[in-house]
């Protein structure tokens, strides 16, 4: 059987993060033309400029190869292989000068992630991981902390507000029950759970190119991350999603979403 | 009339956010020993070094200056001189392996503060202010941006459940009528604010130790801080804040706390 992630797709995922990076820490903190979308997100010329750069990279390289991207729409979505990128996840971080925003790029293979980066290009932090693989930080290994029990956990999430009725009411359930909860990490949060610095991070609301990049990140370094109901992530989740360092606490987390 | 705050005062604030950096660079990240303190604030071994380490310093170069610190308490606080010290504000973003807490140091005279540093020792940022100087970032001066209206205003507050009944309320009014509200950030939220990058924090239930930095880093930036009556900071404050970069917001926020 041929693998999936082959040298050259994490050739590309490497070298795609290079170049957004680089334009990232050109805007950053600088004055941008935050441009207004239909929904308030602040979108900034950085993000265009990263997207377009690395779409023209994924386009050299691999023709053939779909791409679906925030700021820019989707090119050959029925392709085997599409890459999910967002070049700035965490905007409103960004243009508020925190260094906790990030760089996705993620492989999908039938729609399934099986490669994924996440680079803040800030701190100049890299985790990378692919099926099959381990997740590393800057090269070296990263993994997930031992962390079972809801009553010993830390848990992240980006915003309070991203959760609406039911789940606003599930998400609390989950949130009474930690050690510790704190709000404003965007991708970054399963960044720290890839690297075992907290141990759950419980959202909703994402869209496919806010967590495709996460799922081969937190999975090669020994954590669980699927949907609320235990279902892989793909193309097609609805953007409620949860990652745990130990699968025995994703399988609480998830006990505690549904009010088991 | 004799300055208040001397060359030989801004020496030591400068000496004191080296020391204590060193410690804390030394224990972000790796294995720590998390105590229980009986209000469950993580308080770790790091902590505690840098503030008994921050006090030798301060009892060496003046042992006739008062010293209030989260850790170990008072010594002299009846001093006209008081030295205000955290070593890590934002505990739990430090055992999050997040890089932005901040150690906090002020001085205060006869009880109002004086001179404030935010370092935050990851980043290697250091803002310094004091009455009568201009807020510096790293040596550079730091300013804050201009936004008078609260509909163009970003926001920060540290988490949202550190309002509590009527101030819950009073803080959803300033809440809901800014463009863009985080958390997630405590001190460096003030140190964004300081550097230009966002507009207003607005906090409620902070200490001495929490807030009395931060006044002569935002004053000497431009900026406005106060109490949520608008009276001046000092060691007698309730703990309720509001910093704006811009006067005229600070005052839109202040009317929107009282519900005006």
């Amino acid at each position: 059987m041929t693998e999936k992630v082959t040298a050259a797709h994490l050739a590309l995922a490497g070298a795609l993060a290079d170049k957004a990076g680089a334009i990232l820490r050109r805007y950053f903190r600088s004055d941008l033309l935050v441009e207004s979308k239909h929904d308030n997100t602040p979108v900034t010329v950085a993000d265009r400029e990263a997207e377009a750069e690395m779409r023209a990279l994924i386009e050299a390289r691999f023709p053939d190869h779909g791409v679906l991207g925030e700021e820019h729409g989707r090119t050959r979505p029925e392709a085997d292989y599409v890459w999910v990128i967002d070049p700035i996840d965490g905007t409103k971080s960004f243009i508020s000068g925190v260094p906790l925003f990030g760089v996705l790029i993620a492989l999908t293979f039938k729609g399934v992630p099986v490669l994924g980066v996440i680079d803040q290009p800030i701190l100049r932090e890299r985790w990378s991981g692919a099926e099959g693989r381990k997740t590393t930080l800057n090269g070296k290994p990263a993994a997930t902390r031992a962390c079972s029990a809801l009553a010993d956990a830390t848990l992240y999430a980006t915003a309070p507000d991203m959760f609406a009725g039911a789940d606003a009411d599930a998400f609390a359930r989950v949130r009474k029950a930690v050690k510790l909860a704190r709000y404003g990490a965007d991708c970054y949060a399963y960044a720290l759970l890839a690297a075992g610095f907290i141990d759950l991070v419980v959202e909703a609301g994402l869209k496919p190119y806010d967590f495709c990049a996460l799922a081969p990140v937190v999975e090669g370094a020994g954590g669980e991350m699927s949907d609320w109901a235990g279902d892989a992530l793909s193309l097609h989740s609805d953007g409620r999603v949860v990652a745990a360092g130990d699968p025995a606490l994703a399988a609480a987390a998830r006990a505690a979403l549904v009010g088991k």
